[in-house]
């Protein structure tokens, strides 16, 4: 499976690299043309909301999904909810290098934003979280994360809780006995598949050429030129493939890593997996600062040099990163509105 | 002070307990008339929103302000925000028996709810906080709260976030360096002020007999004839008064206490101020589970129980507190939609 996944990933690689890294950038209206078609072919078309065959995403799965992503007392000691790490407000990332949970437990890694999450190939930085669904679930009893001391446990208080077993009957309608962690996953999945997030870089991808700005259009450019599209693809630009951090040279050389992860090697214990992490999604990433694994840098334009001097041996001019500065700005999206709204959780009795 | 505003509560006292403790209500529909004369003399009409002198509301303010209230980054690590313990969710308390602040610093006592908190005579359980102003900027260097080291640290935490001082300028826009630990909590007492939550009560109050069902009038009566709203009384149905708790009995003799409160005693060092607390308000109080200044009761049945045992020398049938139950979820009223909207906060850089 993961050598398949491997393959795979070297394929889209190749024709990436081959469709992203022409000659230099012509000026002119037509090369606007040329620019959209092999943007069209490198990112492809955000969907309103993101599919999953064993989790249709249902109004009812929706709504109790949402009360459960702001719900505390699932947790071992009633301070973490799913929006603890991911506040909506601050682009459902949390603004700390690694995220705290439970009994101020420091997560392995920095929070990644949900929005737009449910596209990736897997969620977690090194890939050791099936989907949303799995990564909601695990969530329950993830040490530094609810720590609940198993999910029959975090079942128990949600029974409790006298208004969830109806929303969960409504929301499972032909199951006999639905509130489970398994239906906790599914239901915050299903939310998690609404938060989509369209820019005017979408209204650009779509056709209308003006949806971009002048320095937007050229920073695009510059950012498939000099191969960042090689692996920042698809239409959440990234969340794709695995690919190791630092393929010329030793991220912790750049970044200010306060230790070395090995990344998906504590997963999978195979040698090709050592300092290899997801690659992340760049929607809305002048938003989520700090970046990276461990947030060890807070500015994008470094983040930005980094990845030229680690990932493709380029040591990209102060012009060449402002540019890809100035278009991921575009890919800052509107939340939609359900995503904005609190709602309103049951008493405790 | 002191002195002056314990003989006003003690004519208050008096005054209510003349108005609500008659003779055992009789039934019909001149009754329903004389019970509402008298809840509109015992609690008066709720404002849609709490004015303040020192601080009128602007819409720029309330947008800055809530903005504010979401904002982990001018907190010590990054963790705290005023909705950390209170948000809107959960009826803007936290669902735990002491809040949980800074590096996992447990607060000296319960969150009250912020929803109407503006309309009483301080802030915080012992009132050694003048209003909700005085509160939310006092937060900021709180110990156990948000825990910076000053508020000068505060206000340079705001002013790296760029998106922030021009929206302090909006807010305050005679003021040549707005961006200040009183603009904070100026900006985010405005925002609370506009956080009052109307019910069916109200309705009631106002006029329409029908607003309350029946079971909710005999509940009225119940609470105003047993003499709770002696000092649950004003448009909150609290908050006006500070009282022992415990007027009959040690209160602990009945909680689940881990630890005795002396209560206003510790900010006055009067000895009259033993066990004196600040009469919390009880709109919403269905919500807002755990209960009493250290969270100990869990279920609101038992909460009037033990009140009307310690503080009224009543032991309350069972059939006397489900009156008073069926009325206070009576209580449970609207957030305005704008305090249920997540705000989108200016990105780190």
């Amino acid at each position: 499976m993961i050598g398949f996944k491997r393959v795979t990933m070297s394929l889209s690689l190749l024709l990436l690299i081959f469709l992203t890294a022409g000659n230099p950038w012509p000026a002119g209206a037509d090369e606007t043309d040329t620019l959209l078609t092999r943007a069209q072919q490198v990112f492809g078309a955000l969907p309103s909301a993101i599919p999953s065959q064993h989790n249709p995403i249902t109004p009812e799965k929706v709504a109790l999904g949402k009360m459960l992503y702001y719900e505390t007392r699932v947790s071992v000691d009633g301070t973490v909810s799913c929006a603890r790490c991911h506040p909506m407000g601050l682009y459902a990332a949390d603004g700390l290098r690694k995220s705290i949970g439970n009994n101020y437990k420091i997560n392995p890694r920095n929070a990644p934003t949900i929005l737009n999450a449910a596209g990736q190939i897997s969620a977690h930085w090194i890939g050791n979280r099936l989907d949303v669904e799995d990564q909601a679930k695990q969530a329950i009893i993830g040490p530094p994360s609810f720590g609940m001391p198993s999910y029959e446990a975090a079942e128990r208080k949600l029974k409790e809780i006298k208004g969830y077993p109806p929303l969960f009957q409504k929301a499972f309608p032909r199951e006999k006995e639905p509130v489970t962690a398994d239906n906790f996953a599914k239901a915050v999945g299903a939310f998690e598949r609404t938060l989509v997030t369209p820019s005017r870089f979408d209204a650009f991808l779509k056709g209308n050429k003006t949806a971009l700005t002048e320095p937007e259009k050229k920073g695009l450019q510059t950012f498939m030129e000099t191969g960042c599209a090689g692996c920042h693809s698809s239409p959440y630009a990234g969340g794709q493939i695995y690919q190791k951090f630092g393929t010329i040279e030793a991220y912790w050389k750049y970044t200010k890593s306060a230790d070395i992860d090995e990344g998906r090697y504590t997963v999978t214990k195979n040698e090709s997996d050592k300092y290899v992490f997801k690659v992340p999604i760049l929607r809305n990433v002048e938003k989520t600062s700090p970046y990276f694994h461990d947030g060890s840098i807070d500015r994008l334009y470094d983040a930005i040099w980094i990845m030229g001097k680690v990932q493709l041996a380029k040591d990209l001019t102060k012009a060449q990163v402002e540019d890809i500065l100035i278009f991921l700005k575009s890919l800052t999206g509107n939340i939609p509105e359900n995503g904005l709204q609190i709602p309103l959780l049951p008493a405790s009795e």
